[in-house]
């Protein structure tokens, strides 16, 4: 069954989801659960996380459903008995959604997605959901980086051959865009989302003439878009020179080079010889565009050093969040039939119950922090989880990518500033309310009580 | 247009393929060009690379066209021509491959796949085929060290939820199969490629419940499956011995107790003492099941240390590569209309021409060791690039995971010792044929004589 397409498939999930949803639907047990999805630290060189996914894991609850085909398998797989599979034909999210917006600044412990469902839906879509906010986060608190790194710089997500697979790459460009990023060269995240696209030309265009003067001219003779030639493929000084007598003789033609692209060697040197050349030549107003294995504290050298480069195309270290590749993600039960849950486990242990979030900004009497509270118990300061979904129907329509690089750039700018930087600061501060912290200990005596009369039964 | 599907779209592609292929098409360049795709280095902590995603990659090519909502966004978006969108609609590829095998242990600078096809089509697939092969490449190598470091225990990717979207989860489960692992969690890996499903329960599942015991014979009575329960929500020790005095009632009523989980906490000393409990309690049958942030490394400290753990669920570090989450893989241009190229960008040049790599083994008169040729220069020794399509149509059936799996075993089992080992070791032998390093030689003189002429003119 080669159809079953996993961007859309039920079936990307874990088997224990379905084992699960076994014994709940066996044992009726459809009583309201609150699950939150949260980051329970930062990674080593993380000051902050970018809220991101949160569009794609609303499609996945609204189109959730198990094919015909699925259910065949399912039913012949020996795992599961023919209730079940009925079960499943019917399964659909019919819950509600709290949210952080996307391109929210937000912190460790802090939930950014609230699920509230009958227990075998909001079971059932963790492994989606998970999948999708820990990957958009991760890509977009990272751009988030290499925008600060190099402010006003045309920055573009040139990720795609070495993301994870085809829809890392097409969610990378839409994470990056979030972030702050001008734009991408993966030609779908148009269509999709709007995101502007940004292309030069291949070492084998290149290669496939005999000349690299008839490469450049052919390429700028064919083209309406920008022309952005890559003058690395044999000498990136000596194709300097020839870009600059070229663009002299296309301006009699009409024609405009727009910019040269380096893409190897030493980015800051090549940038300063090229920019002598062309300037030399006069043509000032030929753009830099570097690319090649950057990440933000490379940018940061090119860009604090003082090299002439306008723009850059960032790649693998962005799409893959190079130097961490996941984060700590987790989606936990809180609440169930009304009764506030805790895990204990070492060190994964959680904050039970229904939470918010509230972000103070900084004053006379103190600096900036959040509270993360119950629900119940309402704080001074902006609410960050918002309605997202109630009874399954979007409450929203789709953000623009505009809006939500907005949210970031405002967040970002809010943040005091060691947290701006690239090293490691002091951690802001995210406080834990008293009545969240009493629940926890009230539920930890529960436990251990319960626990101490199953040994002793 | 939100239904275009990134994993079917012609669209996930790179912005510069198709301003380049406007240029190929509008200046008739459509002789055949001849690309292949290879690693240029080892990342830090590998020996060696398995080869493996060629099935997607031929899938792909099988099924590359442009759908027509994507040839009219195309249209509309500014970037092209109208004749040039006609080209595109009735793009397809026509041409040959040649590639190793999955499952074959291989190294830099090899080439593991061949493109032969006219210019347009055989550049326009790059970003795909890079996409594809990289990543479950780099996905089967990491989860070969992981077979390596435990040798006779049950491993399963546990790793979706922190893959990078949809397509990695599904296609880390394969990679890692193809590698050595027992199977996945991941469902719809089983009516894709057959590869078996694992599962136990989650936290979230005995919380939901007032009473650990309980959570644990609902599962039992209600699943068909095997039962593996999951002891570390609030006490391991403590459920241990819960799961001790149920499996014993179980018995009475004709069920089995297969195993328990482990998924936090230090694991070798969690193992030892629930072993105890266990064994004391007359159940030397359940055995140890344990995950959480387990690489290789850990593997091997756990397995090497005696741990009393019989399977492992490996997550995160598996599935995103974590110590290096790329590979140094590129898909370059080695000759065009006939004639061989050569990129020579700093850092980047590359051995021109159709390459072969032959494998020797090793024995009395020498080491084993691989050489890369040029085809037509025939060498003693194994060829491990072979035919896989020509005009288009694939030469074999589709491989089975377990042929995979086995060549990949023998593949591992006849590598010199040193490169089993974790630790980098000196590097496997790739010997340059002189044939190929003189061609190299002799591109580099008729470049540097072009550009000595375009500078002079």
């Amino acid at each position: 069954m080669p159809g079953m397409n996993p961007i859309d498939s039920a079936l990307l999930t874990d088997l224990y989801q379905l084992t699960m949803l076994q014994t709940y639907f066996e044992r009726g047990m459809r009583e309201t659960a609150v699950f939150e999805l949260f980051v329970r630290r930062l990674p080593p060189q993380r000051n902050f996380l970018i809220a991101a996914g949160l569009e794609q894991a609303l499609d996945y609850l609204e189109n959730l459903h198990f094919a015909d085909d699925e259910l065949r398998w399912l039913a012949e797989c020996g795992h599961f008995g023919r209730g079940f599979i009925d079960e499943l034909a019917a399964l659909r999210f019919t819950g509600d959604v709290d949210a952080m917006p996307e391109g929210t600044v937000f912190f460790p412990e802090e939930p950014i997605l609230r699920i509230v469902a009958p227990l075998p839906e909001a079971q059932f879509v963790e492994t989606r959901l998970v999948n999708l906010l820990n990957f958009q986060t991760m890509i977009a608190s990272k751009a988030a980086r290499c925008v600060l790194a190099a402010p006003g710089r045309l920055l573009v997500d040139f990720g795609l051959r070495r993301a994870h697979g085809a829809e890392a790459g097409l969610l990378a460009a839409r994470a990056a865009a979030i972030a702050g990023f001008a734009g991408t060269s993966v030609v779908l995240a148009g269509p999709r989302f709007g995101i502007p696209l940004y292309g030069t030309m291949a070492h084998s265009y290149v290669q496939a003439h005999d000349d690299e003067v008839a490469a450049f001219a052919d390429f700028a003779r064919t083209q309406s878009g920008p022309i952005v030639l890559l003058i690395d493929t044999y000498d990136t000084e000596a194709a300097a020179a020839k870009v600059a007598r070229l663009a002299m003789r296309l301006r009699r033609e009409g024609l405009r080079v727009d910019g040269v692209r380096l893409d190897s060697g030493d980015l800051a040197d090549h940038a300063r010889k090229v920019r002598r050349i062309l300037d030399d030549a006069g043509h000032p107003e030929i753009t830099i565009f570097a690319s090649g294995n950057l990440d933000e504290w490379r940018l940061r050298a090119l860009v604090s050093g003082g090299a002439p480069i306008d723009g850059f195309g960032v790649g693998t270290e962005l799409v893959t969040s190079a130097d961490y590749p996941s984060l700590d993600c987790a989606y936990k039960l809180q609440e169930y039939a009304g009764a506030a849950r805790r895990k204990r486990s070492e060190g994964k242990a959680t904050w039970p119950g229904r939470k918010q979030v509230y972000r103070l900004r900084g004053d006379g009497r103190g600096p900036a922090h959040d509270v993360l509270t119950l629900c119940e118990d309402a704080h001074a300061g902006e609410a960050l989880l918002r309605p997202a979904m109630r009874a399954a129907r979007r409450l929203a329509p789709r953000a623009s990518i505009a809006l939500m690089q907005a949210r970031t750039a405002a967040g970002l700018a809010a943040l005091p500033g060691r947290l701006r930087a690239l090293e490691k600061a002091e951690p802001y501060e995210v406080r834990v309310a008293d009545g969240l912290r009493h629940l926890a200990a009230e539920i930890d005596a529960r436990t251990a009580a319960a626990t101490a009369k199953d040994l002793a039964d």
